[in-house]
């Protein structure tokens, strides 16, 4: 199915995680706020580039993608999470019904298309295989903070054979709107991850042969997700984890080389 | 001369051109608009990021970049340009007392870092040598609109010895933050220059052995200059052109890889 395909089926009222579908197409973490926040938020991304890569900011109340023909964000992502005052209050599959024209809708970059990188480069993705989610950790590094919005910064976490970590960091170099490079290799503890084998968020990953391997960490789009409830702001609305926004950009459109 | 020494000879009102001055360090061109424009202006930057590549937006008011030790953007810029209702009204060497709580600065990337990567790889940029500037032309294409901000792309022109294209591209490929890669290689009627000796701005560069050379186009900081002029905003004030602001960050600090 093609990338306008998975919209009309997220239209129609279906939910399903978008992990692994329309392959070669960008898929994008959601952010949606009110105007009155946008700029701030908008700085916050600008300062933080690499866990919140920048793919569109709409106008005020528009809805439909420049980078989507025929989409419409109010229906065409399977499912999203409603916040109020910063706390979550519920999901729901469709926003037309609590839309409003001063709505600004956020379309950051997401992993999808760096992982598709990395296996095409011979580095296993377990957690895809067996269904699980990416290990996720929130460090002891802080974000750049602009006005209301600041936080710990969140990293994805992959274990990578010692002989392929060069071809990883040169895979995901090609990608930097799609959080780019590691932020670290390696020195878990250095970032306030104690104990590597236990996430904040997703599944432990825990390699079978440890002293071949070493853990790589991401900037991940958790981290403005965290940044967005600890702003409270009255109303704000994402995506619901892995079930993403899909644009018809195709991956080799947002690589730097 | 050290980035911070240059920033203290503008200070101190002297008038100075910084073009080849304080090597291997960034300099950005310079746009400073009341904040009730800036987040449409924000806009028009990530929506147009060859033109207008941001390298540091600052919070409201702010005048010290946080890419530049103990700066002040009221004073650190040899010249300023002033602009009301998009009319150019004066030059002046120092806005601190027309400085405003709401204005916003924005620091864009500028070609200084890439020409030095040219140079390097060995493409000849005789303006340098001559004392003269670059071409630059207005071309038939339309920047995307963000609100008030449109109008067409402005390019710089380089011509290039035809065994030296891929170098070009490879060279200015590091570095999307500083215009990135061209626009066009060769085809220049394709972009609405009809005469490729005849620029908008700048001084015409006639290639010596025509045959063995190619006009590469980039597109160019001159781009949000003239969108601004148009939309006629209260009052917007620019760094002069060839007196940019000169920051702390290194050039390979911007190189992707």
């Amino acid at each position: 199915m093609g990338p306008k395909e998975l919209r009309e089926l997220a239209r129609s009222g279906k939910n399903f995680t978008t992990s692994g579908l329309a392959k070669g197409h960008v898929q994008t973490n959601v952010v949606i706020i009110p105007k009155s926040y946008a700029f701030e938020f908008t700085l916050f991304c600008i300062r933080n580039p690499k866990p919140c890569p920048i793919i569109e900011v709409m106008d005020p109340g528009e809805f439909v993608s420049s980078n989507a023909e025929g989409s419409d964000i109010r229906t065409d992502i399977p499912e999203y999470k409603i916040f109020k005052n910063g706390k979550f209050v519920e999901y729901v599959n469709d926003i037309s019904s609590i839309w409003r024209s001063d709505f600004v809708v956020f379309l950051l970059g997401c992993s999808f298309t760096f992982e598709n990188e990395l296996v095409k480069n011979g580095i296993d993705l377990p957690y895809f295989e067996n269904k699980k989610n990416v290990p996720m950790f929130i460090t002891s590094l802080d974000t750049e903070a602009a006005g209301n919005f600041s936080g710990k910064l969140v990293v994805t976490q992959r274990w990578v054979r010692k002989d392929k970590v060069v071809k990883a960091v040169q895979a995901t170099s090609r990608f930097p709107n799609q959080h780019g490079t590691p932020i670290k290799i390696g020195d878990s503890e250095e970032i306030g991850i104690n104990d590597p084998y236990k996430p904040d968020f997703g599944d432990p990953w825990i390699p079978e042969n440890q002293k071949d391997y070493i853990p790589l960490y991401w900037a991940c789009g958790v981290t403005p997700q965290l940044v967005l409830e600890s702003a409270k702001i009255d109303i704000s609305i994402t995506h619901s984890p892995g079930k993403m926004f899909v644009t018809d950009l195709n991956d080799e459109d947002m690589a730097v080389i």
